[in-house]
């Protein structure tokens, strides 16, 4: 790593673009939101090509040919046997090696959490979540997770996302107590499927958190909680639900389109809140949503400088 | 009931607001919607005195005195043996005894769903699912289930919900071959839970229904299928985070809000797509949404006189 300055290890090959010129324009917009930022670029040598005719100076980022990308749906077993040469598994290993504070890949989320539990480990035998500060207002956030690293989730699961995502919120969001809320399909106390109540009850016996009942996903963007609970599907299904609703808008006939470019609220703008933490993992991965556009995904890996420079990944484990 | 008319049992207590005005309101629109509907009106002497003063004509319904209103929380034993006086109860019977061809309420779905099934029975051992009529463009819409009748369901439920869901298609939407799909986190056919893959297996080897694989939340008002199937805790988080969001752009500050009224598409409007029949149990249930205003309400009314008109209960048995 180059003195004060971050290194981020970046998969260039993931998402659903595969396009070269969505990498090159992020690596620029991130550059110009963070110049502390020194990128390690794992690509293509196309994309190493569009780099450097691209003009971005060669002191910002070094670049690495690795023109493996790893499918969304790959086996567990392949992913970890079959990809040697793969941008996010180089990228994952460069953290594990400390040549990078930080990855970022807009790859699968299978295959991200597949890498980052075998390369990097996790802490305390949780399962990583991937978590996400959602907008609740202006200049303001909550973090919501697990938003799909795991399909199915015990009460212990979403339990310790619990005490991952009031870490993550202290360390990042600066809440000194942040209230910790489960995602459910009614407020009142026994309301919901047996998990959520189980959980419910482990929440309320620990004195450490700030658990204050259940929150509706008409509530996600309301700040009523600062943690938001839930498991990997269910996180993804309402974040997915709710971004549907915006894409409809945004794209309307005619002047519908502009009025609702219009109406949106500033602080409701997806790119803003792109980049998800992987949370309980030695080291600090994050993942781009994978149909981002080049300024999201620049987003992202000023996010990943966040949280180097906040050293997430071991104030995280200090604290749960 | 009378002839040439449908009879209508409304359960004139639940719902979050408890006004009366929000009742006689819906009342006064249903009738101008549809006169050919005669309601019975369970409810406070409160209700029956508004009723009257509003002037609304007795020749167009007929009230009975049910003050009683079963809190949504309340355990199904409670239901079952504790609350003989009230509204949703006594609308239930009158479905039972054949004195209406459906009823309506605005109470909880637990409640509901309970005197439902021991009130009525259920279809062919099937657990009943709400179903709802989703917009899906200009005049189209897809039918959602489950949403919110069952917080977990195994891949026999799912299975099921897909077989009711493309009757309901089938004999209110006119669709002859509805193509299903399962709410998933991907497209891949690897992507999901456990549950969600035994149910692809299952619905892969039925023949007589149109499965087509998963969709995404970010899809559900696309029209990329007509059926779509889940658990129902996934599937009310799903809507309530669309509705939240329309939530937020509804209540903007100053232009914002106006902007918003002019982006929104019209077939998109909540209201439009309120009622939410029980698909499962020998009758017609119609749940409406809780904080339903009073033209919401009114279109439940409709809504549950046009499944009495194409004979829903008995169509659909015959159907699966």
């Amino acid at each position: 790593m180059k003195e004060n300055s971050i290194t981020i290890a970046l998969d260039g090959t993931g998402g659903d673009n595969r396009s070269t010129n969505k990498v090159v324009g992020a690596v620029r917009f991130a550059l110009a939101m963070n110049p502390s930022i020194h990128l390690i670029i794992y690509g293509s040598s196309e994309l190493e090509q569009d780099l450097s005719r691209a003009g971005i100076s060669k002191k910002n980022y070094t670049f690495r040919l690795a023109p493996q990308s790893i499918p969304q749906d790959e086996t567990p077993r392949r992913v970890l046997t079959g990809y040697q040469r793969a941008a996010m598994r180089l990228a994952m290993l460069s953290v594990k090696e400390g040549e990078a504070n930080a990855m970022v890949s807009s790859g699968g989320t299978g295959p991200l959490v597949t890498l980052a539990r075998h390369i990097l480990g996790t802490v305390d035998k949780i399962r990583p979540a991937l978590a996400k500060k959602i907008p609740a207002g202006v200049g303001r956030f909550s973090v919501m997770l697990d938003l799909g690293a795991n399909a199915s989730c015990s009460s212990k699961d979403l339990y310790d996302f619990a005490r991952l995502g009031s870490a993550y919120a202290n360390i990042c969001l600066g809440c000194e107590a942040p209230r910790v809320s489960i995602l459910n399909v009614g407020v009142e106390r026994n309301k919901g499927p047996l998990v959520v109540k189980e959980t419910r009850d482990l929440l309320d016996a620990d004195r450490n958190l700030y658990f204050q009942g259940y929150v509706e996903a008409d509530h996600l963007f309301s700040g009523d909680a600062d943690v938001i609970v839930t498991d990997g599907f269910t996180g993804n299904v309402a974040l997915k639900a709710a971004e549907g609703v915006a894409g409809i808008l945004a794209k309307g006939p005619g002047l519908k389109r502009f009025f609702a470019k219009m109406a949106w609220p500033d602080w409701l703008l997806p790119w803003q809140y792109n980049g998800s933490p992987l949370l309980g993992v030695n080291g600090i991965v994050v993942k781009s949503h994978a149909s981002a556009g080049d300024e999201a995904l620049a987003v992202a890996m000023v996010e990943a400088a966040f949280a180097s420079q906040v050293d997430l990944a071991n104030s995280l484990k200090s604290l749960i």
